[in-house]
């Protein structure tokens, strides 16, 4: 079967050492779905790590004038290859320890989103570090994006956060692991650009999942499995009253939603993603599950699935 | 005709509004290619740009300590995302305006290299900033890389400039080019990694004329053009009596490296890389030629034919 596997970038570490041993975890799972027999897409987020490599070229701006600052869609690109080298890497050699030779490949990916998305009045992620006063205003005589002041700590640039509506280079990913290569690809959800006579980069994150069922969607997967940190997706989390789900209602997940039983910036949007790529695509399973179970998870026999 | 192309780092700039107009240039070249019905695969160097990305997060780290020092392979895998970026994005929109729709993508690419390689015995490039004394015996005690003290500007690490011997993701870029899609691979050389029974990277850095030429020969390409500042290659650069080739044979060629006619760091590598190139692939053809002719001289209209 052909499965997207969608990782969180939360689930990589803070810097260099810590990524290279947790994504032998992440590639485990992945080498455990490719021993079955399915082929296998990998779609990652980069949250901490676009935030550290913009931080990097910040804080080194400020005291070198010869390094430059480096704006989101150039980051995020950074953050595709040192993420995708880490991962392939560990997925190949995850590999090759139970004597699997297999190529795996990261593919630079750009995500179209619309210009005219509401998200591009409304920016609301906050990015990068925090500044003083004086540095905000010496910053935004040359980034032209706006800044907001978070509570007493400084003040930060905020981005929008558009939906994704293709993705450039489908066609390669689909065709790599239809070949059945393991394919890393969209990493941080992809590079978002603007697509009119040509394609134009945007200072603005897409939200993983999001671009994770978009192109789970447009590669026609069999199964799209979100890994996180909970085994289950559950209503009155971490109360006396949770209850876990194994299976679950496209219809009554909406009702969750409309009840503001998921977290906002975490389960929320894993639900959402799930259901988008269940109504495109009448065909496919989506599943929302633990690192650790994927394998499991794709037998029907952990984790929680989305459906009709 | 399969076509391999490299491309110098130095052409692309030194930061990121730099680098997008600069890839253009490349993008034509290549779109030109494409257009006379090519299949084109891109390998770019990364001096620069890898030296950017190490000096920020040295620099960075010096000021914020939550800010990790990055190493050789993950600043190459950045390189990797950035340029690879930058260019495949220029190249589609290149295409776009010759009303061409091609797939175009980078591939995340490692370079094996022998531990044995006598340059791992004898690191001679510098690399990232210069630093005191102080700073440089702090360094030492993290990272364990030999350092230099360059002519009173102070201390740099120097890492070794080993031969590439494979190109770990050399059937998915093969592949790739066989389907018509336009590749980008191997960028700055290629991640360097070791391998024994797992993919370990190094802190190296491979010259990417070396691995345009493995890759090339792996790739079986009929053509592999190295473009470059100059219109061809010639003997007595720069003198009155200067002489430029419209065809080098192997063996004068090799004449003119043992007379020291070639630059060190500059032509002397390409044309070795010619040379490799042809030596493993009888039947193809090796080129050295400037950015703007690349389509002419695919055509024997410009630049040095390299010929057994």
């Amino acid at each position: 079967m052909k499965i997207l596997v969608a990782l969180g970038g939360n689930a990589l570490g803070d810097n260099p050492q810590e990524q290279m041993e947790l994504v032998k975890h992440a590639a485990e799972s992945v080498a455990d779905l490719v021993e079955q027999g399915h082929h296998v897409a990998i779609v990652h987020g980069n949250g901490p790590q676009v935030g550290m490599i913009q931080s990097a070229f910040e804080t080194a701006h400020d005291y070198k004038q010869n390094i430059p600052i480096m704006l989101l869609p150039e980051c995020g690109s950074m953050s595709q290859g040192y993420i995708g080298y880490h991962l392939q890497n560990a997925i190949y050699n995850s590999l090759a320890s139970r004597n699997i030779i297999k190529d795996v490949a990261t593919i630079v990916t750009q995500t179209v989103v619309d210009e005219n998305d509401p998200a591009f009045q409304n920016p609301t992620k906050p990015i990068g570090k925090f500044h003083t006063k004086q540095e905000a205003d010496e910053l935004r005589k040359t980034i032209d994006l706006p800044m907001v002041e978070d509570a007493g700590r400084g003040y930060r640039f905020v981005v929008p956060s558009p939906r994704p509506i293709d993705i450039i280079e489908k066609n390669i990913i689909r065709e790599l692991l239809d070949n059945d290569h393991v394919v890393i690809a969209a990493g941080g959800g992809g590079i978002p650009v603007i697509k009119g006579n040509t394609l134009r980069g945007v200072s603005a994150v897409i939200d993983k999942d999001f671009s994770s069922a978009k192109l789970a969607e447009l590669i026609k997967a069999d199964i799209f499995i979100i890994l996180t940190a909970v085994k289950r997706v559950s209503i009155n989390y971490n109360k006396p009253n949770e209850i876990e789900f194994s299976k679950l209602t496209i219809k009554d997940a909406k009702q969750y939603i409309l009840d503001g039983q998921f977290g906002k910036g975490s389960m929320e949007p894993k639900i959402v993603a799930a259901i988008s790529f269940v109504e495109h695509n009448k065909n496919g399973q989506a599943i929302i599950a633990s690192l650790e179970d994927a394998a499991l998870a794709v037998k029907g026999q952990a984790g929680t699935i989305i459906y009709e």
